[in-house]
Parts: C-alpha cells; sequence; structure tokens
C-alpha cells in the first residue's frame, strides 16, 4: 500500500474578533432588557429572571478569551444577537465557499501545489450552507480544481473522518491529489442569548493537501501511520435545523427557545461521556499502531473546553501533558468545531524533528470522535 | 488490493403514493383559487395569472405517472401543498433513521449479515435532516451497529459517491464490512406550486452493503470493477436552504417565491449540459476498464427524466436501448434523487447471469455525475 502524506495546511481566520469582556456587556444589557420588560411577571414568580454572566466565569468555565467571528455587529447587538451576512446572489461565491478557498490556497502553496494539481476535494464541516449544489463542488470551481468534489459531515470530527476518507481514496487509487476543507461559521448556528453556551464557539476553516509520498513534492511531509475512527449515538449534543422543519407543527417541548433549531447541549453530561471515549479511542489507537503513549511528542486535541483536553491527555499518559505536549488554541479561537485540532496542527508542529509522532484528535457531536497518528520525515 | 463486491441491497418505500391525476387536481385547484383571488389584479395586467396542468402534461413532459411519498394528505390538501409529518422529540427515531432502518434490514438479510458484522455506516442523500448528530449515527445506534458513521451529500450522485467511499474504505482496511444507506424525502424539499416542478419527486430510501469478496457470505457478489466520479459547477439546480439563511435578509430575487429555500431548476440547460457530461463519464470508465458499451448487459441509470435517460444511453450505445438493457422505474417513483439508480439495480438485475456486466450510473445537482461498473460473479 502506497504512504499517504499531508504536505500542506492553511488557515482562513475572519478579520473580525470579540473579546470575553465584548460578548459579556453585549450579554449582560440583553439580560437587563429582558427583565426590566418582564418586571412584574418576574416579581410575581411567573417568569424566570435572566442571570448576567462574567468575562471570568468564561475563561474559568472554558479557557476561552476570545473568539473570530465572521460579523462582529450583528452578534453584539443586544436586540439582534445573530450574525449579519449580506444576502448572495448565486452568481456570487458562499460565505463557506470564500472561507474555504483562502484557507486552500495557503495549503496548496506549502505543499508545492496548484489547484490543477487537486482531483478531489472534500468539505467537511459541521453544518453546509445549503442542500445542493455540495460547496465543494463551489470551492473546486472557484480554485479550478479538476475530478471530484462532495460535503460530509460528521460534526466537530469532520476533519479527521475527512482525513480518512481522502487517505483511502488515495491508497485506493480514486485519487491522487485531495484537498480537504473545513469552513466552520459556528457563530450562525449558535444561541447567544444562552448564559450556558453563547461564548462557546469562534469562526475559522482550515484546509489540509494529502497525496501519496511518491507523488509529493513538499520538503515537509506528516506521513498518516493510521487512522482510528469511533461513533457512539446521543442525544447530548443536538442541532435540529433541517429541511424537514416546515413540515411540522411547532418546535417546543425541550428544544428551548431556538426550537432545536441551534447548538444546544447538556455540557456535564458530554463531559463525562467523552473524555473516555477518546481516552480509550487514542489509547488503542496506539496500542494498535505498536507505540506507547510516551512515543508520542503532540497531542493536537479538538478545541472544545481546556479542562476536556487536560483531563484526556492525562489519561492517555498518566500524567499531566504540558502545554507544549497538548496545545491550546482555545484561548484564542474558542471551539471552531472540526477546524479545531487542524488549527492546532497548523498551528503547533514546526519544532518537532524528523521521525517524531503526534496524535490528531477530534471528537464532538454523535458522539464522534477521530484519531489520525502522524509522523514527521 | 482485494476484491469488493456489493452482497445486498433493500428498498424502503412509502405506503402511500399521489397519481398525476390528483397531483394536477390539487394543483388546479390551487391554481383556480389563486386566479379567482387575484381576478383583478390579473384583469388589469399587473399580475400574471397562473396556468393549470395536466396528467398528460406530465407524462409527456417525464415518464412520470405516479410517485411514493411519506404524506399524501399534506401534499394534496391545496391550502397547504406540504408534506405533514408530526414533530419528533430527541428519542425518537427521526424520518430518515426509520426509512433507512427498514432499508438496511432488507439489504442486510440479502447480504447474510446482521447488524452487528457492519463497521461503517454512511448516510449519503440530498438533503440531512439536522446538521447533528450525523443520521448515519442514528441509523448506527438504531440497528446496533459498531464502528463509525457519517453523513455526506452530493445530491442525486450521494449513492454512487458513497458506494467509491464504501469501496476505497474496505480496500484500504478502514471497514470490513459497509452499510450504505440513500433516504430521500424529496417531498419536503419541494415547492408543490411550482407548475414546472411540483411533479418530479418521490420519496423512497436505499440500501447497499459492501464488503471484500473473500469476507463475503452471500451467493449473490457484483464485484465492483471500477467507479469513476465527475463534478462541475452549476448554478441551474439549487436548494439554498441552510443554517445561515437567518443570518441574511429576503430571499427575494431571482429565487422564486420559496426565497430558494426548496428545490429550483432550468430544466432545459440542466438537459443540455448534463447529457453530454454523463454519456462522456460512462464512455471513459468504459474505456479505462478496456470495456465496449456492446459488453454491457445493463445500464442502472439515474431516474430523472425518460426522454434523458434514452438520450444518455443511446449517446452511449450508438443507438437506442431497449426497456431490457435501460429499465426504468421512473414511471412508478418519479426522481428519487440518490436512491433512483439503486431502486433501479435492485428491481432490475435478478435476470442477469455469472459474468455479466452492468453499469449503475448517477447524475444531477451540482452537477455531479458518478458511474459504479459492476460484474456479477
Amino acid at each position: 500500500m502506497p504512504t499517504i502524506v499531508i504536505t500542506g495546511t492553511g488557515l482562513f481566520t475572519p478579520a473580525e474578533s470579540v473579546s470575553n469582556e465584548a460578548l459579556v456587556e453585549s450579554f449582560n444589557t440583553f439580560v437587563q432588557r429582558y427583565n426590566d420588560a418582564h418586571a412584574s411577571e418576574i416579581e410575581a414568580g411567573e417568569c424566570e429572571a435572566l442571570a448576567p454572566s462574567s468575562a471570568e466565569f468564561i475563561e474559568a468555565a472554558s479557557g476561552i478569551r476570545r473568539r473570530y467571528v465572521v460579523d462582529r455587529e450583528g452578534i453584539l447587538d443586544p436586540e439582534r444577537m445573530v450574525p449579519r451576512l449580506r444576502e448572495r446572489s448565486d452568481e456570487e461565491p458562499g460565505v463557506l465557499c470564500e472561507m474555504s478557498v483562502h484557507a486552500a490556497r495557503e495549503a496548496l502553496e506549502a505543499a508545492g501545489r496548484t489547484p490543477a494539481d487537486v482531483d478531489c476535494v472534500i468539505a467537511a464541516c459541521s453544518n453546509l450552507e445549503r442542500a445542493y449544489p455540495a460547496v465543494a463542488i463551489e470551492v473546486q470551481d472557484a480554485l479550478g480544481c479538476g475530478g471530484y468534489a462532495y460535503d460530509m459531515n460528521v460534526a466537530c470530527s469532520s476533519a479527521t473522518f475527512g482525513i480518512q476518507n481522502a487517505a483511502n481514496a488515495l491508497q485506493a487509487g480514486t485519487a491522487r491529489c485531495v484537498l480537504l476543507v473545513n469552513p466552520e461559521v459556528c457563530t450562525g448556528h449558535l444561541d447567544f442569548r444562552d448564559r450556558d453556551s453563547h461564548f462557546i464557539f469562534g469562526d475559522a476553516c482550515t484546509a489540509v493537501v494529502l497525496e501519496r509520498s511518491d507523488d509529493a513534492v513538499a520538503d515537509e511531509r506528516w506521513e498518516i501511520l493510521g487512522t482510528r475512527l469511533s461513533t457512539q449515538f446521543s442525544n447530548n449534543i443536538r442541532n435540529d435545523f433541517g429541511f424537514l422543519n416546515r413540515t411540522s407543527g411547532s418546535h417546543a417541548g425541550s428544544r428551548g427557545d431556538s426550537g432545536g433549531r441551534l447548538f444546544r447541549q447538556q455540557g456535564r453530561k458530554v463531559f463525562k461521556e467523552v473524555v473516555p471515549m477518546v481516552a480509550a479511542l487514542i489509547t488503542d489507537h496506539l496500542d494498535q499502531l505498536g507505540l506507547a503513549a510516551a512515543d508520542v511528542s503532540r497531542f493536537w486535541l479538538h478545541q472544545a473546553n481546556l479542562a476536556m483536553n487536560q483531563l484526556i491527555a492525562r489519561r492517555v499518559l498518566g500524567r499531566d501533558a504540558d502545554e507544549k505536549q497538548a496545545p491550546v488554541i482555545l484561548d484564542e479561537f474558542a471551539n471552531t468545531s472540526s477546524a479545531g485540532s487542524v488549527i492546532c496542527f497548523h498551528r503547533h508542529r514546526a519544532d518537532l524533528g524528523s521521525g517524531d509522532v503526534g496524535i490528531l484528535c477530534s471528537f464532538g457531536a454523535g458522539y464522534s470522535a477521530g484519531s489520525v497518528a502522524l509522523r514527521k520525515h
């Protein structure tokens, strides 16, 4: 079987960002206005007063300090609290396509490739912009790639699942150069009125170029030693926005104000259930590859919650990991869904040497988890 | 490389169906009521009168006589013209999961497999029910399969693209038994008030089991001789329903009454552009495999339009194909998006003998097209 390598990565970050302080100021204004407007019902005990938040609470709960966003003004307007993106005509590139093209160009340049070299484009992310045409085909066209393209979605694990699909295609010979993009506009499916979750997501897009080692031209190559994926159904992270919403009645019940059409989670349950699932996945994967945890120089983990990552690393290593061994980008980016672990890999690998091994690992809604073992050539 | 075979297929069809006559009666009632309500504006030339349709027009234009649907009553109610599906709680299986489980059980039984044998579930269709958790993970859980699962989407070509992904995974060793499901609720994203398109879709779900030939237990095996995929971006078939709709203003402009959130197409352009694309794909694929068109006993083509399929077959064969060589299920099912070519394969292969070769081919929005060459063992 041919050796498959990652030869380039790219990252697009929106120009605007929002600090915890700015987010909290907007949120607390919304809370004050809500409580004032419902003063009498609250007084009469017919309605619950909303609780304000604080920048300290957010950082302590998550490790997040700020996040990049596609539209700061719409999110921070306490009368809106939804990003404002202009309507685009069919002839203009979509939002996800635009982000993907930026990240893709950087990844292709790093790989020493042009779009014409690419014969497979995979758009893998937690929320696609439309039903059809596929976002990946739009990206393929915008860049001028050949071959074929398709969209896939398995929430926060979309990138690692996409990497396995890319490696499979290269090994089976159904592609020679794969471009994977992970465009995530997480602020588009986030309820900025929900104190428990309004702070956890940011926007970004990553890109990864994969080829057979004997085709590659880049000097920096990361061999895929193996991939291991796992999914276990859970309702603890859900987003029920979908094309069948129009066929049914109200979206009341357990689904909150958004009608379940935005991100919602049972955070404590997720923490409790996903940590052991991911630790076991990584440990089993290392066993399968005949590697010990001590052989792993770096863990590029999905960036959802600092405490979660620290606990996963501790379970795998049997001791605490330092910032160098399990780098954190959460403080700057927040959770960018499938892009998170790839941003971590993109930002924190330059210091590693030939032969060094690292684990790129995603986890999230589904539940889904993916482990990709990489060795620097 | 191991030989990959299809060892079972399954089909779920909704219990209800709608004839052209019933559909036209509802549509024409809507048209009459609309024209009556706008009589004065129409009289004054400020508003265009809607034109009624006929069962004869529909059959002549498409070859469609009836279609299976998830909800007949909601579609035929001239005051609604949208399927009515009850809201489901998180604890209940979703609509797509339910359809998929029915089709999957039939496919697994044909393959002599149980859900426990499956270690990869792919849900590939033109419109997923929600952002997350992935429908495929829900199906994996409902059946009791192990391993991993993910969703993918490339419109009407989702099934052939899914077959290639499954074959790649089996060849690369990242799966041993793949279950592919194609749940299509096309009536959920169709504008039943649009005379040009209200008749073209139906609902159905197909399932395909794929394994390595040396693992297979079923007597009937269809070897995958090769797959070939192609995509070329086009705005001529679009559905702009998506999670970012809420971030932008109105959806007026070129996008019609539905705001572009339902299926819309430039039918003549699609016909003119897709026919040569698909004919070239099949011809190139046969050349690549060292096969002549005359070596192909059967073409299981995507079922969108009868004239389109006849023209594609004629271009590939150099003469007209008979009903036996290029079977039609369009009259009974209408266009079921990604399920169409698989329904055709499911229904029309029993008479073929050992060594016989067939082409399973999809095409549609994107544009996307996929060719899978199969030989009966």
